[in-house]
């Protein structure tokens, strides 16, 4: 952001930030007054145990306490997957995806390689079938991993449920990171949360930092079998969710009325900023499930990204950390209605 | 403290904690204002690179601003350190030690072997030399490493940078836990922190959260060479240092005012303190550098512990996880004048 900021000759407060796929509607004011009224839990160490918290989560889950590890943001719960991961023989990534899975699976150097989502294909169909990914018949080392994301970031695409289910047998660890999930209503999502229970092979992992715009104050979890969780909460220190974070994940999960504001007001928004998109000659957006739309760019993202830095303080996610999509894609993030129209009426002026 | 305000029939909030070692003087003021005033950074990422938190760590300890890199508590970073002395043949630390050291060395598998700090004999000499317990003579093997925790937890003793600086030519790895460090003014501490540049085979850790009693907000940093650091930032994920953590500390470390209250509060309290404990028949409390005392006790600790709690609604710390202390040791932080009378009047009471 401060490189952002110097681009664009404005202070970092002014950029609009299309980059960082956080929820425009949050934080909820009750996750403010909760942190607020709660300053002198500061002066005693947290509850290593997380008791109340993993409480809290499991009754959201609707699976038992022991299944549930609240982590410093998902990010570190990804680590200790990348040091499980890094005990398969063999462990399979669908790319393109998060630059982190890279991270957390060699710090533990684990032996990985990639399955493609074919791009084009996924533009075409709006979804790439994950069996066209990662083929059934396809023959799968024993102790093999699989690591993927769904809902999928960069494309925005969700696998179902069903989908995923047949692999839980062909791998002996499968690690599904379920970071943008929460942006589905009940009706639409597709968690594996409640396979967790059946198969002991199975790691979730989920944030509330990008539902909940508290991306500042650290806070996922993870959802698996007790044998594993209890091994991670031996390796890692003991009091890694800071105290601020664990009350106010407490407060946030149980806040109906943001999450339901959150599920009325993403469809119609979305699909709005798509239409706006499609309408512009040289972008092509992706079919998304999410609050984030990945689109196909004629100009190199790159430029495109200077350009709207400098005339409009705008900052998109170029998608260069990306290798499978080099500088023909870019990440927005859906914004306020003003803001998305902001964004609209800037690549029109850039596309014309 | 659940479990403690059980045990005494009272609310959390009424326990008198002796057991964590936490500067009562704090939080500073100049912190909690902060925190309040920063609420609004919770909803972007921290900066990765943490550019600001680091120059002020490094111009408040004089080292270049690569030799820093902040963590979620310095038990985030210990978890680091163990990773890194898992790599040598063998580990040698200083025992008794915390618990948390036997939990980083396992998590990655290291070997590793105590050295024994003979506690009768600090008692009586008020401290007991390195090179008692560890010897100059002692063939070391190559690719060795130490871990110690200088002032030493939970006996209190310190000892000299003089007396550190020999094993730095001997052991291939040398990790200092400073985490009470700052409980001693500059005139008498004894970090190793400038030594870090001529020697980069030497790892210290700093913890923000006992001296500035920030326990729940997660804060510590290493100060080592970069190389070290640099890898430890690729292991980890990205942001493991919440918003607020990160812009409190940079506003303690620059709070002289409360540095210099606590540096004149803490030698007469805890001499006092001391004094008060020496008087007791059936109690010995060792000499300590820092916020803390481990006591000697004729009656076993846990059962002093109960009989503490149940009565007074104190709790003191027992040694059981120190497998070398047993239960005829407990340790107390130093606390309130008010605080520290009311517990020598409960233990007056305990052995009269």
């Amino acid at each position: 952001m401060a490189w952002a900021a110097a681009v664009a000759s404005c202070p970092v407060s002014s950029i609009v930030d299309f980059s960082a796929s956080i929820n425009p509607l949050g934080p909820p004011p009750k996750a403010i007054a909760t942190i607020k009224a709660n300053l002198d839990r500061l002066i005693v160490y947290p509850d290593p145990n997380y008791t109340q918290l993993k409480k809290i989560l499991a009754d959201y889950h609707n699976v038992p306490v022991d299944y549930v590890l609240p982590g410093n943001g998902s990010a570190e719960l990804l680590t200790w997957a990348g040091k499980e991961l890094s005990k398969q023989r063999v462990t399979q990534v669908i790319a393109p995806s998060f630059s982190d899975y890279e991270r957390a699976l060699t710090a533990f150097e684990a032996n990985w390689s990639k399955c493609q989502l074919n791009l084009a294909d996924s533009a075409k169909k709006q979804k790439t079938p994950l069996a066209d990914i990662l083929s059934f018949e396809e023959v799968i080392p024993a102790n093999a991993g699989l690591l993927l994301n769904n809902p999928h970031n960069p494309t925005g695409q969700i696998w179902t449920k069903e989908e995923i289910l047949p692999y839980l047998a062909k791998f002996a660890l499968v690690v599904v990171d379920e970071a943008f999930m929460d942006f589905l209503s009940p009706e639409q999502e597709q968690s594996v949360i409640s396979l967790v229970v059946k198969f002991p092979n199975l790691i979730v992992l989920r944030s509330l930092t990008k539902f909940y715009s508290l991306p500042g104050l650290r806070i996922g979890y993870a959802i698996a079998n007790p044998a594993i969780l209890q091994k991670w909460q031996k390796f890692r220190d003991p009091w890694s969710v800071n105290a601020l974070a664990a009350i106010a994940a407490e407060t946030v999960v149980r806040d109906k009325e943001f999450q339901q504001r959150t599920w009325d007001w993403l469809p119609p928004t979305r699909n709005h900023l798509w239409q706006g998109l499609s309408s512009i000659g040289g972008l092509q957006p992706l079919t998304s499930s999410v609050n984030f739309l990945l689109v196909k760019t004629a100009k190199p993202s790159t430029e495109l990204q200077l350009e709207l830095l400098k005339k409009y303080q705008i900052l998109i996610r170029d998608c260069i950390s990306f290798p499978e999509l080099g500088d023909r894609y870019f990440r927005i993030a859906v914004r306020s209605q003003a803001d998305n129209h902001y964004l609209l009426e800037a690549l029109s002026d850039s596309y014309s």
